[in-house]
């Protein structure tokens, strides 16, 4: 079976054709066209899938369905999402799951992106065989994705997941969410830049290498450029990615606490950075975890990378989750 | 069916014998004898249960088996507890289950006494009927019953569920846990006598109808004690337990942004106090949680008051839960 996985960000759209054991033909990323409003998106969601089924065409091989990785939450009747997303303006109330299967006859499925990427972790990447996981994705937010027994937990409404904004310095900053101290507030990107700002400000800046990576202008930082800088040994990035580490894993401890999982799996653009961003949360997670459940959890970085969406909307294909209601 | 439910706690045993409709006969309280240690603890328990065969043989009704709620992580095959429930001094290695078995020859049960609560909330209480949802108990500690559809979870090793350990002033109390800001150090009993002391020790005092109770004496303080004089309507009172009720809806809020749950219970010792309790909670719910996961959450009290336990070991019996495991 193959199917073709599309996996919508507020930038980029990411697609690709997808085989049953995992393996990704033609991985494609274009602009999502997010700017431009919702006809726009469609419109790119549309030509990129006529693209692939060209390709699978000419490669001989057959497409079971298309696969759709969005933020937001997705009702299969309305072929869209009914809520979250807040991002991308329009999208809620756009029933693109319904154009896609005028357009192909295809059977069309689609479902929030990070609870896609834990599905594709989880038959693909470092979920393999595992039953109980929590998946946090770290970038301009923190996603969650829970597995529970061997199923996906979405929550009552599909709500669930929401594990960045779970309050972990309730007198800290406010979350643009309006809760205060949300532990997106200080493990997201801009959280890590907020942490990477406040030493700089008090520390002697002119010694680092950051310095001159940054070309002396703050508003250059980057998680990256800190990652990098670490990774070369600057002292001042080490102390910054430290407290990122200690603050990441107040949020990853609450999780194992509550969940007792098998697995957590560190997943997210953040999580590119790789080992040095794991080693900094696993030096700090003994700080924030009871030590029966911390001894029973691993602590992994996410395996599929930046095409995790892509190869996590097509397994909604492969395991015939979120399809849309053709009743209409 | 009936059985016997016996439920364990540092001061108290309770017991009764329970119909599969939920009806409590002969509900006992007697000293547990934890300060005795394990010995005696494993004699009140079987103590108490021929009482209630003789009462049950008298009553011309069949006990079906015998459960247990007890602190800690039980483990069929062992008989016993094999972790937690630090404060039951050699509790941990006591194969109760195997003893009771032998002296009645009976099918015993028995399960951590939060999850039995739970159970038996979710059999016979708040949560008739419900497929997910969340119990808060409030005591010495915070623990935490997790349904999630319609199914208790315990986490990958039985540890799920420590709630009261969610850091929520990760620069906060130190627990004794070791974890910094634990849920537990403003949520629970002494949580909220520190809350109250500190109130009262920078208030006036002198004008607060707390003071005669307490019989100008601070360590008179019971959380008892405070709700009362708050549904009397004092002042200095009312503000405690408008602070209580914000640290309490920190946590609950954190659980629904998380799981995005039909239904959070609040059980426990201090949700005896009732409406005053569940109100305080539910004025500052808003400030920490995200509204599509808020509006889908019902937040009520606990229905089955100081007999929960007793009850919940009881439908371990009649759900065939964490049996003991007779191959030994």
């Amino acid at each position: 079976m193959n199917a073709i996985g599309l996996d919508l960000g507020g930038t980029n759209l990411k697609g690709g054709i997808v085989s049953e054991e995992g393996e990704v033909y033609r991985f494609t990323i274009t602009p999502s066209g997010v700017p431009e409003g919702p006809e726009k998106i469609l419109e790119n969601l549309v030509t990129l899938s006529r693209i692939f089924l060209k390709k699978a065409g000419e490669m001989g091989i057959s497409i079971s369905g298309i696969g759709v990785a969005t933020p937001g939450i997705i009702d299969p009747s309305f072929g869209g999402i009914t809520g979250g997303a807040d991002n991308l303006p329009g999208w809620r109330g756009t029933a693109f799951m319904k154009t896609l299967y005028q357009e192909f006859k295809l059977p069309i499925h689609a479902h929030n992106d990070v609870t896609a990427i834990t599905l594709g972790e989880l038959r693909y990447g470092a979920g393999k065989g595992k039953k109980n996981v929590i998946l946090a994705a770290f970038g301009t937010g923190i996603g969650g994705g829970i597995v529970i027994d061997g199923k996906l937990y979405g929550g009552h409404t599909g709500y669930g997941g929401e594990i960045g904004h779970m309050a972990i310095r309730a007198d800290g900053y406010r979350c643009s969410c309006g809760i205060r101290g949300c532990w997106e507030e200080y493990a997201s990107i801009r959280g890590i830049l907020r942490t990477a700002r406040d030493h700089i400000i008090k520390d002697n800046l002119k010694e680092s290498t950051i310095y001159i990576k940054i070309n002396n202008k703050i508003e250059n930082l980057t998680p990256k450029v800190l990652f990098d800088s670490a990774r070369e040994g600057d002292r001042l990035a080490l102390q910054i990615v430290d407290e990122v580490g200690n603050n990441t894993a107040i949020g990853i401890g609450n999780l194992i606490n509550i969940f007792n999982p098998e697995l957590v799996i560190v997943g997210g653009g953040i999580a590119l950075a790789g080992e040095i961003f794991l080693e900094s949360i696993k030096k700090h997670i003994h700080l924030w975890t009871l030590k029966d459940s911390r001894d029973a959890a691993e602590i992994v970085l996410a395996k599929l990378g930046e095409k995790a969406g892509v190869v996590g909307a097509s397994s909604l294909v492969f395991e015939n989750i979120n399809r849309l209601n053709l009743e209409f």
